[in-house]
């Protein structure tokens, strides 16, 4: 299929390069366009607005969150003027609920589709098409699309019509990761200081319970204090604990867990830790512990 | 092996049974002795003191707390008195990890062995075998005790010579189970009220991402409100999450995750949720949030 | 002195009519044009527009949000087009510290003043003309405007040039209000469940000790359940929790207290009190103690 | 009157005084018999023992914690064993509920009277006799003992006839200090981060709205970090939040603030700050906004 690819970071690079692989063409746009050159040699169309790749009818935004998103689509040169009727923006980018909602609505009062499809992986599965893509909107352009998501990652789920159902349910996941890392890192801070070695906590409880890579990859970088090059920066995923903080404002369904990691994360921006992993949320609760890291 | 086998409640049982399956010889004794006498048709000895067990040397206990272990072992009728010299207490309960120090001191000051072997798992993996067992002491006092071990669980864990050590990893291992339950409660009650079904959260989160048996099966119970009969009583898990939070302050390492379950736990069981599984916590949530439940 | 005046709410109206008993002329505008009209009898100007009452060069807003705040200055017929240069605006209600900011940015770049005034107090204080106005922008702007500030309330205080510093001063204020009605909130809970009489804690405690007015009244209003009509409304301490962990945000300074409380004020949201004063914390205390009311 | 007196540390050793001043005779205990020899100049009889103060029939107790008092009433040399029937038990240590109401019992099943009367104040409000006594107990022996309580502060507050009563409200009144130093000190990092001078905070809304004196000391300790010689350790105050989380539970009364100042305190006595002032909560809030103090 044709479509157009607008964002080229660390996630939508990778992803990109596997729809050229899976014989798309591409039309792609950054903002820096050094990205996009990159990819010409693949042989993607390399376009100086996001409106240039709206032509054949598809467009897929993979943004860092909601300013871009919202100047790609109402900005100069954006997606909801470019987009034909019955065109299809699929938003793999992590959004808020509320910004997802204007989107569909947006698009729909111009007879558009809307699909979002955020997804679940860091840059490594991106790159290796291990991503979980969560797809919600209209069903018949999320058939039409299917092609577009399939070689993206190992599963597509779809979630129904209500395309701001898919962000919410991202958003939700990402809190259960945050959620697990803020408490591994307490655990392992009264560990430490309790003289048990923390590694065994993983390998026993883990291993012998939970029995799940997402616990064993981040609780290895933790105690290995492997936080960078971040897979997924702090600032990042304090962006996504502010998102799910307001999807709980919207629902009025409190979150305090969220608000406590919240928190952290903020104490740990504050200390300088922005661009490390998120997962140095371990050095929080060392530091409120005593230990000196 | 000869042993005593003290404590024959929800877990206590079925571990006896085990053994006495496993060819183990096994006094018993139980403070209401019905239960007791249930195993005297499978071979048991029923005693009617904790000491009355310690004659062979080995004695297990499987008590539900702090103050029924100190009474079975300092009080009267109790195992420190009773307990040969070089004799071994294996203690398979859930208790402080202070206490756990008192009984390792308190036995070696009579030249006996502690062994602290909490146990994870829930009464249906007791019954089948499946437990996973934490221990920790004199080396050659748990190699000597493997056959007693061995047939409770399907992996027995040996954490070190430092029995407490053994107590601290059970209650970090609770600790991140209340917290992945708090955590579902509160992404549930979310989802529930954005108009998304939380079923979906589990399916796709768990099964693309975590992966784990745990997440299912405490997350099907919440989402089936399946409370009763409780596999894990919310009272014990408030037990468990108060013995965590003392270890924190013994260590003087903060968690305040641990801090807002044990609030949201304690608000449970004021509103008499005490005996449903403690992934009844999905009711707090639920209220705070103004669902009815 | 002539001046517009917009936003006629439970606050602006009574301010407005201290000015005009002061002796100011004043030209006022309100969304709904029938609490305007009701000054007219005083002898106010009654405009169809913010920008209508810019002329003489000084207008005042209290408004309830910054959605408000900002279709009133940026909107059609708004105040950044109609004011004058040299012009003042004094912003008396409580906004975001980054809307103070980019307010006082705009104004600055026309030759305008910004002057930010928020007021502690509630209706009845501004009534009486007993607020605290807390003053904060360029220093002569401020010593012209001060025979409209004067009027309102016992006392102004000049904080300094940095306008957006009043806000944030505003809400670390409110943030001590709301973090002193949660505490209580709990503390009541506690003593009721202990059966011990809450009013004796007031008594005693606040008797003793605090001293403090706002002590008394909120805790007089909790024990006495005088939640109806809201003094202020639950919906708007909710707005101004968010507002000020969204100062947190931008200065990266965690809020803890200010984060529990937001939830319980969500959760009070999630109950129906929205419309309640917001001393009605004391509900989800309660609640979560497992008592009725 | 004559009276046993027991606990001469920095609250009890200026109430003694007093005490003698006011014309009482007392035989005092003190554990270091150093402190207790400094009395006998003026006047005082030097004990051995708790029990020999009781000869007379009254007895005072102000001990750090739990610990110490039973020890002094149920060990060796005891107070209970010591009291005539009818003799009385004025307890002014701040100490748990649970052990307040077995001291009420046991006392009680003696035919002796316990009398709850801890005190807000800090040693210099000791030595000034300006404390707050708050008493509950059996009526006549209140009134009996009312001469031994007046000369102690400005005000005694009679609570009703069960004991355990006023060490709850105690309790929370400690809570409601702590909360305020905790909310402080958030809000301070706040403005600090923001360039706002927290001392503005102080003057606008304590002097302008709360109008508290507690509010006022305590902020310039902060302000100013005075936080040495300690007018009460932080590691008392944590035993006290400690404390009021234990009423908690007993009474299922969740306290989800004193839960996170609990932890802040942890935090603090983990960097070192245990006898340092408790308004050095300041110095955790600091920290975790990544001041460097």
């Amino acid at each position: 299929m044709e479509t157009g690819f607008v964002g080229l970071g660390n996630m939508g690079l990778p992803m990109a390069r596997n729809l050229l692989q899976a014989g798309h063409r591409l039309t792609v746009y950054n903002r820096t366009r050094g990205r996009a050159e990159e990819l010409a040699k693949s042989g993607a169309q390399v376009a100086s607005t996001p409106a240039a790749g709206c032509a054949h009818g598809v467009v897929m935004t993979v943004l860092s969150d909601d300013a871009a998103v919202e100047s790609c689509v109402w900005g100069e040169g954006g997606i909801l003027n470019a987009l034909p009727k019955d065109g299809v923006h699929i938003c793999l980018s992590t959004i808020s609920t509320d910004l997802s909602r204007r989107l569909a609505e947006a698009h729909s009062a111009r007879g558009q589709h809307f699909i979002a499809a955020p997804v679940f992986g860091r840059p490594a599965a991106a790159a290796a098409a291990r991503l979980i893509v969560v797809a919600a909107g209209p069903p018949e352009a999320i058939e039409r699309c299917r092609p577009l998501l399939e070689p993206l990652g190992r599963k597509v789920f779809v979630l129904g019509p209500d395309a701001p159902a898919a962000h919410t349910l991202k958003l939700a996941g990402n809190f259960l990761i945050a959620s697990m890392l803020e408490t591994l890192a307490e655990a392992f801070a009264l560990l430490r200081k309790s003289n048990v070695d923390p590694a065994k906590l993983l390998e026993i409880v883990n291993g012998g319970l939970f029995q799940s890579p997402v616990y064993e990859n981040y609780g290895r970088l933790m105690l290995e204090e492997r936080f960078e090059p971040a897979g997924f920066a702090l600032r990042l995923g304090l962006k996504d604990v502010r998102l799910v903080l307001r999807a709980s404002e919207t629902a009025a369904a409190p979150l305090p867990i969220a608000s406590l990691i919240h928190d952290r994360l903020l104490s740990a921006l504050a200390r300088g830790q922005g661009d490390l992993d998120w997962s140095s949320l371990a050095r929080v609760a060392a530091a409120s512990a005593g230990l000196d890291r």
